[in-house]
C-alpha cells in the first residue's frame, strides 16, 4: 500500500515513520510506497529508503495538494499544521495552512475521485483538544460543544467539520483524532507554555535541572508519544463503519496532577532527580494553563479500541525505553 | 446608521426590511442608509426608497464582498445562503456561497478594518439548527456538540466558528443565531420537506386544502416570522459583552406536536378548517422529519432576552394579524 505522511518532519510524524520502519505490517498490508512531505526536509530511515519519497512542500502553495494526491496514496496521515502560537500571531498564515491547505488536500482527493472512479483513501487527521474553550466541566464528555478560543483551535474545529462532511459524502474515509498533551516530549526544552510538563521529567532523568512554573496541584491531560503513534496506527485500520458519521474523536489519556508526575519521577529516579526541579512560579504560564482542559471522558474512542497510559509510571517507563535505551542517570 | 442586509430578497430579509420601514428606530439610531443585497433583486418599500440601495450580487463572485463593505455598514445582517437541499445537490455551489462567500465577507471587513482604524461593525449571522445531527437528546442543551449531517449544516457550523474567531479578534462584533423552523411561513406551499408544518395552517385559514404527510404525533421546533425578525433586531442591539466568546446562540422556540397545531387551528377557525387537512402519509418525508431536532433548552438566548411564542395559538394569531389583516375565511 501507498502511505503518505503530511507533516512528516514533526515529532509525531518522525515517530510514525520509525514505527513503520520497525513494523512494516503495522497497517495490515506491506507499505510498498511511502510519501513523506513537510515544509522542512523530512527524515527517511535507512530501511525505508527504497520505498520512500521525501518532499519539501508548502501545503498552502498553488497546486501543492493536487501534486501530493497524484500518486493516489491509499492511506494519508495529515499532521501538517502551523502550531497554536504561530497561528495566533500570524492570522493569514494560520488560516492559509491549517484551513486552506487542509481544504485543498480534501478537494484534491475529491477531484482525484471524480477523475478516476473508486479513489477513496483512508485519511487520519491530527486534531487537537484546542477545539475546546473555557468554561467547560471538570470532565469533558464526548458530546461537549467546540468553542475554541484560539485561531488554531478554530482551524482544527473547521477541519473536523469538513472531514466529517467529506467522509459522509464518500470522498474519503476520514477520522480526526484529538491528541492529549504529549508527555514526555523528546528533544530539548522548548518555550511552549506546556513545555514544563515534559521538562520536569525529561531533564532530571538525565541529571539536568528543569523549571516548574506552576503549582503542584495543576491538573492536565497526557499521553506518551508511543500512545500517540498507537492512536494514528489504530485510526488507520479501525473499521470506520463502527464510528458512523461522527468522525472526530477525543483520544483517551491520563488526567494527572503535576504532583503525580513528580511522585512517579521519585519512584523511578529517586529524590536526587526530584531535587533538580526548580520551582519558579510564572503567573502568565499559570494563567494560560488554567484555561486548558484537565480531563475528558473519552468513552467513544476507548470503546473503539484506542488506548493510552493509565499512570505516570507507565509514561515514564515508555520514555525511558524509547528515548533513553532503558538507562537513567 | 448604515444597515446592510445580505439575502434581502428572502422571506426573513423582506420581513426585516418591512420592520425597518415600520420602525425606523428599531436599532436605536435612525437608519440613514440601507444597502439591500441578494442574488435576486431585493424589494425596497416606498418609505425607504430615499435611503436605500438595492444590489443584485453573487456573494461568491470575485471582489463582491469588498465592494459590499466599501460603504462601511455599521450593522450587517448576513442572511444570504444556498438552502439545504441545493447545497446538498450542488457541492461546489454550496461551499462557494455558504463557506467561501461568508469568509470573503468576513475578510473584507477585516481588510477594511486594517485599512481604516476603528471599523468594527455589528454582524448578525443567520445560522441554523441544521448544525445538529442525530442522534441527539430529546431536549438539546446549549452545550451540545455540532455534528451536521448535511453540507448546508456543515457550512453553517463552519461559519459559526469563523464568526466566533473573528469576533474574538475584534474584527467585527458578531452574533450567530440558529433559527427554529419558521411557521406560519407566508406565501405559496413549497416543496421543502418542512413545508407541511405551515401548509396545514396557512391553507385552511383561507379555505384551501392542505396535505399532512406525517402522523399527528410528530414533534418539531417553531417560531413565527415575527419572532424571527425580533431575534435579528435584538441581536443587532444586545450588549455583546454579556455574550462573551460563545457568539452562536440557539434561539428560543416552541416545541409542539402536529396535533397541537391542528387543535390551535380548530380553536381559531373551527372544524371546517381542520377538515381541509388531508392525511396523505409520505414515508420519505416521515423519515426526513424523524432526523430533525424536536426541542431545545435555549437557556442562553432566553437569558439574553431573545423571545419566541409559547403556544400555537400565539403563532396563529401572529399569522392572522401580519398576513391576513386579522381576517380568516
Amino acid at each position: 500500500m501507498h502511505v503518505m505522511i503530511l507533516g512528516a518532519a514533526g515529532m509525531v510524524g518522525r515517530k510514525l515513520i520509525e514505527k513503520i520502519a520497525r513494523e512494516p505490517l503495522a497497517f495490515g498490508r506491506p507499505v510498498t510506497r511511502l510519501t513523506l512531505a513537510d515544509a522542512f526536509q523530512p527524515p527517511v530511515p535507512e530501511s525505508l529508503r527504497s520505498v520512500s519519497t521525501a518532499l519539501t512542500v508548502d501545503l498552502a502553495g498553488a497546486g501543492a495538494a493536487d501534486r501530493l494526491i497524484e500518486g493516489r496514496p491509499d492511506l494519508i496521515f495529515h499532521l501538517a499544521a502551523i502550531v497554536s502560537g504561530e497561528a495566533e500571531a500570524d492570522f493569514d498564515k494560520g488560516y492559509a495552512v491549517n484551513l486552506d491547505g487542509t481544504r485543498a488536500l480534501f478537494d484534491a482527493i475529491r477531484q482525484a475521485g471524480l477523475a478516476a472512479s473508486a479513489y477513496v483513501p483512508r485519511l487520519v487527521f491530527a486534531s487537537s483538544i484546542a477545539v475546546f474553550g473555557t468554561p467547560f466541566p471538570e470532565v469533558i464528555p464526548d458530546e461537549f460543544f467546540t468553542t475554541p478560543l484560539t485561531s488554531y483551535g478554530t482551524q482544527k474545529a473547521i477541519a473536523e467539520l469538513l472531514l466529517a462532511d467529506y467522509s459522509r459524502r464518500g470522498i474519503f474515509d476520514g477520522i480526526g483524532i484529538r491528541l492529549p498533551t504529549i508527555c514526555v516530549r523528546p528533544g530539548a526544552p522548548n518555550k511552549a507554555a506546556s513545555g514544563f510538563f515534559s521538562n520536569i521529567l525529561r531533564e532530571p532523568l538525565v541529571g539536568e535541572e528543569a523549571v516548574l512554573p506552576v503549582s503542584d496541584n495543576v491538573r492536565h491531560w497526557f499521553a506518551s508519544p508511543r500512545s500517540a503513534v498507537g492512536f494514528f496506527v489504530h485510526a488507520a485500520t479501525v473499521d470506520t463503519a463502527r464510528i458512523g458519521a461522527r468522525r472526530n474523536l477525543t483520544m483517551p489519556g491520563l488526567s494527572a496532577l503535576v504532583s503525580e508526575e513528580i511522585e512517579a519521577l521519585r519512584r523511578v529516579a529517586g529524590d536526587k532527580a526530584v531535587a533538580l526541579i526548580k520551582r519558579v512560579p510564572d503567573p502568565m504560564i499559570e494563567r494560560i494553563v488554567a484555561g486548558w482542559p484537565t480531563q475528558f471522558d473519552a468513552e467513544r474512542a476507548s470503546s473503539l479500541g484506542f488506548k493510552a497510559e493509565t499512570s505516570f509510571d507507565e509514561i515514564l517507563k515508555v520514555h525511558i525505553e524509547d528515548e533513553l535505551d532503558g538507562r537513567i542517570a
